[in-house]
């Protein structure tokens, strides 16, 4: 039942915002002809790029503009209108939507500024005024504060001269500006586009709304998002998931964390910081992080043109020398695994021409080989059908140091060369090519003309080219990871919506290591002593060794202020502990004694959970201990998890291998580890009022993990 | 004496190189007409790079080559050759070296390869034999396997069409690919050079050589190195302290290290790794590293165009909304300092436009500028004269939404008032300015034009600009951090000559104390019990608490197996211990048992010591407990170390907090770490028998540091 209203909703959505892209008619309120507004340039926009429905310029002071027909209000306007890109004042937007409204308008472009962007409250009351107007009114709102849509193949852009070529890639983007940087130049490096949305202040249609369409999409196969702060992280957390399991989803992250950083008192809060939830919502859900515009462009040209990869194998063609050494560095840096030359290439270097065996390795010299017996383009061939070789990176040897003739001979040969291979589609094959920074003049030169011809001609066989082997290498070992991961993807645990109460207080080491045991997490279960003599009597019914920790609300890291004392083997010793630790509470106040059995040495791990604002409650797991803040070897993911979720985050630390047993401790068994995570996160799920939890040391020995010590905060 | 000795041979080595620069005749031996050699190829470069001395081309079977007389054999030439370009077959380089003896030529550079980079012993025992000839006749060889020299001033290159106008940056390249892609590339983004040598097998003239003449170089203000192997690292790390200590020094390192992995003992060794030494010499050297060509060039760019840097406090101009923000996180990701507009921008925006302050930041947004009644070249002023601001960073506008003619003002505009700005020379500045990747068409495009044209303009200006926010937030970040170190730098101590033995064992725990404790580092004192009625007496004798640990020859990692046991408080307890630390040595032969105090918890520190192939004796500092080789939180410097040596590296480890007194432990004093570390920074230079050094743990209580535990490796 609920299902189905929201299967309904997404349909819903879905229509409304692909009826931009079928409209048939499209009004510019506030269009104009001065050349300096933006009025002018959205009705440039739609005529330049050919838009195939009604262009209505909306103006009460002009009769036309650009040739059309305009009308003083969009009331008057003849006929229906699907679309409306709103290019007036902020203080005029609420009227509009009452004539939108009368116009039965399902969208609205929000170009218009000076909004909440302002941090001026007024602003930011008006805003909220049109989305309740809106909202009442039916109408879907992109922005304000803006660029809209760009979509060739229905004619609609928001820039001048982007490619009108469709593709198969969509974008949703906060910012317009990063939009039309990224579409211009991305297009120049042969990605073509289905639909990119900017969509500013996310006032009504938010980032969720367009992955949700994007996920739907049969247009779209790859998708970028440029995104400064989500509305509803679990949302957008959730489509994110179920997207990148049919496209590769690259997102680019603005901005420091838009809900600030507050006080935390767990370690756990703590080392999440600011960045934290989006690491982990990124390695959750599989989608593919990039660090700068650069980048994202670079995953687009890879994303897009590469087949799917599922092995690093890595063969180098070309770059004599120290090209070929830095190619090889950057591959490996890069996590593509560069082999040694298969033995089917082994055979026929030898066959061909024996001097060169072992002299020719992979990066595969071809400065070498061309001056051998072995036939260029033969080699080439042999390199692109050898089995041993998933990945085929090819170098362009535009360093040879010819002249005129020869040069471009060499190079016009060489792409060529690459040009078939490519056409083999015998596996993913790849090109580096400079991109040197040429002016004015540069482009004149011979050797620079040859280059741009060169490129256009690799561009034109679509093969992708990157500018260096440091981002190439990046980029296509980004793609074998993203569909080698997908492979690998079980079904991901729905999110059951929740609720935040906020209560608030820190409970006891006793208090919380019930609540852990509740949750059926194994405890060294903790005995409360209210006086020396009650802390004696417990040890010696539980047996020594023992260990005392202090109880006292106001003192949260024991260990810190000498609050703890381990192996504690005698009645005598007890009580000399007792004092001893007592002694070291100082002026804070003293519940008592935590007593609990003394647990052998074994390897010491952390849990954890702290909630962060946009994506609810995250875990965390790593090696723990007293220094777990400054090594930092842990882990986030979004709650819930399941058990393939978990035995995921175990293989993300750092120091893996010390849970397989490091120089000589038995190695831990991650099914237990597994099983205490999702136990975690189930317990958190559905106690909405704890805000941080932290189980710092949990004690793996061969007999099993152990919490020790735990810590819950309550809102 | 011997001081003066080497100033002469530096002198003498200093003439010699220099010499080629100041030729007046050069001899191309298997000078060419045919197109594709390099013989042909060599004598084009020197006329069309106008070399104003004599050039004779030598060739036995022509007349003329490039209207050159020709020579059937170098003893043939009419007068004096100062450089002799050798492009002759391997097996006739021996003759040609006989016939540079009778003709007085001082330097040959040996195109030829086909030597040791083949991994032929017979090319190599060739090699050996050339350079034993070169070494009796007293001449200098550069090569073999290389392209040379490009010296713009004096007319000699090593590739077509590279820029003849000379520069302030010297380069020393191991690859000639990679040294023509650096000039090329590095030209066209304006550098301009004084010379570069590529110096391939490094036979003779070695990196450390070229280097020194660089030091001494006065037209060369900025050196770049690539390099794939030092012939004597210790000699050429200490010019590189030296030169850095007077001009910018950045390394391209290819290749892993060319000594390859030997086995290790200690956790020193296995940490440092293959790449440790280098980190190490580039850090204590002040020398800049670079991670690939291309941010090679980058860096080129920035020392060579901006002024010395000694404060990040950063101030962005332009890019409106994402690319503002974006450009902050790369400014302060790459450790600029991206600070709040300073009172007296402040001001200026209060008075200029009240309903600005508050929304204008940094970085300034100069799309809300210019729709405020704020002028834009007075902002630019404004910022540019602040004494808030270091460094000003302007990001040009070129996603504004306008057409060709609008567009096209704009540019030129905002390029017009950089221009204007950067000849104030009021701070260091810089552009960013998209690289976009244009192919023949492209170039055609109005928009590309004026890119081109306006990009000419800045770089005619000598501005420094970036393709990206990231990749100039790095380079200004790294210019800044050179000149703030160089400026902190005190003299480094000289490294003395050492020769290393080779001898075999590990020592004992108590012998390595003892070692240690000679040197001046407190221990804590170790005694030896053979029989379990030793261990007890000496215990009682030293007072409980103690700690006992097997002594067993073939047992290294003692914690690991069990064969330690701390906090004996008793006799009785002594006993247990014994028993049960002797039982966990398993098969392994016993000798004893160490006997030593109980020291109170504190801080886990570790030093050591291990020996690189290219470097020699390298220290280590970090975090010290079992889990040392997890944490990994260690530095390394290449020995001898002074204080201040041994203060920069406690700084440098990543969890420097921990040293401080992290929650509520008592700080450590680093003073006393750094005299530990000189200490045994003077044994191991001392020493040379002594392979490894692991000191770990010392442990930093208040009352000072103690080694608890220690290994020595001897060869």
């Amino acid at each position: 039942m609920e299902s189905d209203q929201k299967n309904q909703k997404t349909s819903e959505l879905f229509t409304t915002i692909d009826s931009i892209f079928n409209s048939n008619s499209v009004a510019v309120v506030g269009a104009s002809d001065e050349t300096f507004s933006f009025g002018f340039h959205f009705m440039r926009y739609l005529v330049d790029s050919g838009y195939k429905g009604n262009i209505f310029p909306v103006n009460p002071k002009k009769k036309e503009i650009l040739n059309y027909q305009a009308y003083a209000e969009l009331t008057l306007v003849p006929g229906n209108i699907d679309y409306v890109i709103c290019c007036i004042r902020a203080d005029l937007v609420t009227t509009l939507i009452d004539q939108c409204l009368k116009k039965k308008v399902k969208v609205i472009h929000l170009l218009t500024g000076r909004f909440s962007e302002t941090g001026d409250p007024e602003a930011h009351e008006l805003e909220k005024q049109i989305l309740a107007k809106a909202q009442k009114a039916g109408i879907r709102l992109i922005g304000p504060n803006c660029m809209g849509i760009y979509a060739p193949k229905s004619g609609i852009s928001f820039n001048h001269d982007l490619s009108m070529e469709s593709g198969k890639v969509g974008g949703i983007c906060q910012s317009g500006g990063v939009a039309g940087e990224i579409v211009r130049y991305a297009s120049l490096r042969g990605v073509k586009f289905s639909k990119v949305i900017s969509y500013g202040n996310a006032l009504d249609l938010n980032e969720s709304d367009l992955l949700e369409y994007f996920y739907l999409d049969q247009e779209t196969k790859v998708i970028f998002i440029y995104i400064e702060g989500a509305k509803d992280g679990l949302r957008f957390f959730k489509i994110l998931k179920k997207t990148s399991m049919k496209k590769p989803v690259i997102l680019l992250k603005g901005g420091k964390s838009s809900a600030g950083q507050k006080a935390t008192i767990s370690h756990t809060a703590s080392i999440a910081g600011k960045e934290g939830a989006w690491d982990a919502a990124c390695r959750q859900s599989n989608t593919i992080r990039a660090s700068c515009i650069d980048e994202l462009i670079d995953l687009l040209v890879a994303f897009d043109k590469l087949p799917a990869i599922l092995s690093k194998k890595t063969g180098i063609i070309g770059g004599g020398g120290g090209k070929g050494i830095l190619a090889a560095d950057e591959c490996e840096n890069a996590g593509l695994n560069v082999i040694d030359l298969p033995d089917d290439v082994e055979k026929f270097i030898v066959k061909k021409d024996p001097s060169m065996s072992g002299w020719l390795g992979n990066p595969v010299d071809f400065s070498i080989v061309s001056g051998s017996k072995i036939d260029t383009i033969e080699m080439l061939n042999i390199l692109s059908l050898s089995p041993g070789i998933d990945i085929l990176l090819a170098i362009l040897t535009e360093d040879n140091p010819f002249d005129e003739i020869f040069w471009t001979e060499f190079i016009n040969k060489e792409v060529e060369n690459y040009i078939k291979i490519a056409s083999n589609k015998s596996k993913p094959f790849a090109v580096v090519m400079g991109n040197p920074r040429l002016n004015i003049s540069d482009v004149e030169n011979w050797r620079w003309k040859a280059f741009l011809k060169a490129w256009k001609k690799l561009q034109e066989s679509n093969i992708p080219v990157f500018t260096s082997t440091k981002t190439g290498a990046n980029a296509i070992s980004k793609v074998a990871e993203f569909y080698m991961r997908m492979e690998k993807r079980a079904s991901i645990p729905q999110v059951p919506e929740t609720k935040q109460e906020k209560i608030g207080t820190i409970l006891s080491e006793i208090e919380a290591k019930q609540a852990i045991s509740n949750a059926g997490i194994a405890v060294n279960k903790t005995f409360f002593a209210k006086t020396k003599k009650e802390a004696i009597d417990l040890s010696e019914k539980i047996g020594f060794p023992v260990v005392f920790k202090i109880v006292a609300p106001t003192i949260t890291h024991k260990t810190d202020v000498g609050g703890v004392c381990l192996n504690i083997k005698t009645s005598k010793d007890a009580g000399d502990a007792y004092d001893k630790v007592t002694a070291a509470a100082g002026e804070n106040e003293i519940f008592g004694m935590a007593v609990q059995k003394m647990i052998p040495q074994g390897i010491e791990l952390v849990a954890g959970m702290s909630r962060d604002p946009q994506f609810g409650p995250m875990l965390m797991f790593g090696i723990g201990g007293v220094h777990v803040e400054i090594i930092k070897d842990v882990i986030f993911a979004i709650a819930p998890l399941d058990k393939e979720g978990a035995m995921e985050m175990i293989s993300g630390i750092k120091n893996k291998q010390i849970l397989n047993g490091f120089r000589g401790q038995e190695p831990v068994n991650k099914e237990e580890i597994a099983d205490l995570l999702v136990k975690l996160s189930d317990y958190v799920m559905l106690n909405h009022e704890i805000e941080e939890i932290d189980i710092n040391p949990i004690i793996a020995t061969p007999a099993g993990l152990v919490a020790v010590d735990a810590r819950i905060i309550k809102h």
